[in-house]
């Protein structure tokens, strides 16, 4: 098989960890594959080189990828080096060698495109490829970055340039959980998961890929696989996230529980009902590069409208201050918002087919005495919005409610 | 006027030195001057890079350079992120995004063309242009390193590329003295000072400049300045290398002395005199690419010859192990070597025009009991070595002779 192995910042930690990533490599190797590494920075490099700029206040963006870019190219160049030690033929690449090709969106970019041809001369002649995930190349040839989680999507795109078998995420956790084993003890290991089901938890907050790489590993359907990489080579199998026709007829209704704790909510009250009301709003937002997450609007009885919706935490302020100065514009009697809030979040194919689900979650939680501020629904997902201090106790009751530590057939 | 500014290692080790360089730069623009500045990598992360390749021992060449290219890149988007704090447009640019192009000589390339299109676009839109030293690209688009010293080779060339008309070189001292001011401390600093004695200087020891900058530089007939960027900008006016011509008429007989503490020497001694054996022992070190300085050569009378060379010590037992394997064959009755010397030269274009001074250098030398080992002369260069533990003594006693502390007309 054609594998595409990607090793996240802490399986690339220290030497002890680069070399447990050549282990990796050379049991994928010995078992006949063909293997293709993309690597993030090593540790906490990237947030070492941010706090270098931050020195210099607002950095410059295309001078700030520049700089986080070399996190990568380092990590890169020495898993190069420990598999040449252990006499593995290997070569690395920077983004821009390959080319991986992008947009000029500095710190955001998206891939355009991938130059697969370097990769398939390296399988063809037996090296393993070391590609410095997180980074690219625009069209004026700046370095630029995809953002947070950017490796993940490296890997995904490049699965799907050189058709891969399977795109292995090596990470420090398992695999995916029925919830956050932090959370709660009970919570089992998923071996298989649908595509649809983990890009609804990605979406949702658990941290274990970011949504783009799934969503780009669902629109193209490759098959990405999370495992730890604390574990001896073949030990751990980790979470197979499949087509949704590979999964087993007889699933679970409910998947898995996913809780976030880094949104802020903001609500704008009382507006006059009137038609595309909630474009400019969230126009003028999306125009400031801050992204939204839920967004929910009751239509009053007064002709008015309440308008809801959730963003990271860290937009909140500059987020009230855009909604304050366009007010008076906008007509609205109240501009408000919670930064203690969590979002506890029900995920699985079964919902589509079992009514009640939701009726059974709203139960469980009100048992506990936890108030629903927020509820949004999809077909394989419904989330609310409670009081952060509440999270733990929301996602332990919905675990036991729905029985996710038994294993279904 | 258009300024090429190299700004080293020790000019850019903290946010301190990169806000002075940033100051300097300031100066520039402020004088008039356009500036390109050349970046070198920040205080001893190249060291620290090396540290890291080298858990892995003998790494491959290629993702070493890839590695140690990070140390430039990283220097050169932060000075790019200082001088956007003070509101200087400035754009930042890896080797590879000129492109400085290379030959494939891992470690230690020669630069062999320079893009400067976009440069000229910077200069012409009153940015100033940051590129990182010490790297280039090659034709298969690998990531090159020029070697130690490399960031003062990439100022050069890119002030050649660029016709500018001043390539200044900011470094940790004042500019070039008449002999080492740690060990003659009547040492003066030359305000002017040839090419053709700089390159000398360079290539025997003094360790402001590399050989290859100064050599290229000269090559070229491009302006030199070596400034220290410890002092407030405009303060210090360093020393200008000049071209010959534009020097004072009335010159001193000896510009400064230089001395060199790590070479080694190596004697083959009783070979059989014939053509071509200078040539099948040198080829065969520089085959391994070992660098040779002096060579040596006696006719003995007994239709044998001695050969006798100088080299860094570090490549010392290499060669000595290089040499032993070819003793049969050249017929050599002994091999043998020394690394405890030192070497010490007297440079000047006056020593031209003026004979006896070699005599003079003997014996001065000789008062001081310092035996001479070896003799080699160019036209403006005399060197000796002489045992080590004499080098300051020599190094003093010549720096009197030749009365290097006063001013010349």
């Amino acid at each position: 098989m054609l594998l595409v192995q990607k090793y996240g910042g802490t399986s690339l930690a220290d030497v002890s960890r680069l070399r447990a990533a050549t282990a990796q490599i050379q049991a994928s190797l010995d078992a006949g594959h063909a293997v293709v590494a993309v690597v993030s920075a090593m540790g906490d490099m990237t947030d070492q080189l941010i706090a270098k700029a931050q020195v210099f206040g607002d950095a410059p963006k295309r001078e700030l990828d520049m700089l986080l870019a070399c996190g990568e190219q380092q990590s890169a160049s020495l898993l190069g080096m420990c598999l040449n030690e252990k006499q593995i033929p290997a070569r690395a690449y920077a983004g821009w060698q390959l080319p991986i090709k992008t947009d000029s969106l500095h710190g955001i970019a998206r891939i355009l495109s991938i130059g697969a041809r370097q990769l398939r001369r390296d399988i063809k002649q037996k090296r393993v490829a070391i590609v410095a995930g997180f980074q690219g190349v625009d069209k004026q040839g700046n370095i630029t970055t995809l953002g947070r989680g950017g490796s993940d999507t490296t890997a995904v795109a490049l699965a799907v340039a050189l058709k891969a078998d399977e795109c292995q995420i090596y990470t420090d956790v398992d695999g995916i959980y029925t919830a956050d084993p932090r959370l709660e003890q009970k919570a089992r290991l998923l071996n298989k998961i649908t595509l649809e089901e983990m890009l609804e938890l990605a979406a949702l907050g658990s941290r274990v890929l970011e949504p783009r790489s799934v969503a780009l590993a669902a629109k193209n359907t490759i098959n990405l696989r999370v495992s730890s990489a604390f574990h001896k080579p073949g030990e751990a199998q980790g979470t197979l996230i499949v087509k949704k026709g590979d999964k087993h007829m007889e699933e679970s209704i409910v998947s898995g529980i996913a809780h976030n704790k880094s949104e802020a909510k903001i609500t704008i009250s009382d507006v006059p009902d009137k038609p595309g009301i909630a474009s400019r709003i969230l126009g003028k937002i999306s125009e400031a590069n801050i992204e939204v997450d839920m967004i929910v609007q009751n239509v009053g009885s007064q002709g008015t409208t309440d308008l809801t919706f959730t963003l990271h935490r860290r937009n909140y302020k500059h987020t009230h201050h855009i909604l304050k100065a366009m007010q008076d514009d906008l007509g609205a009697k109240r501009i408000y918002g919670d930064t203690n809030i969590a979002k506890v979040s029900l995920v699985g194919l079964g919902m589509r087919s079992h009514s009640g689900v939701a009726a059974r979650m709203f139960a469980a939680l009100a048992r506990e005495g936890i108030n629903i501020q927020v509820i949004s629904t999809s077909e394989i997902r419904i989330s609310v919005i409670i009081e952060e201090k509440y999270v733990e106790l929301a996602v332990r009751c919905l675990h036991a409610e729905f029985q996710l530590h038994r294993k279904h057939p």
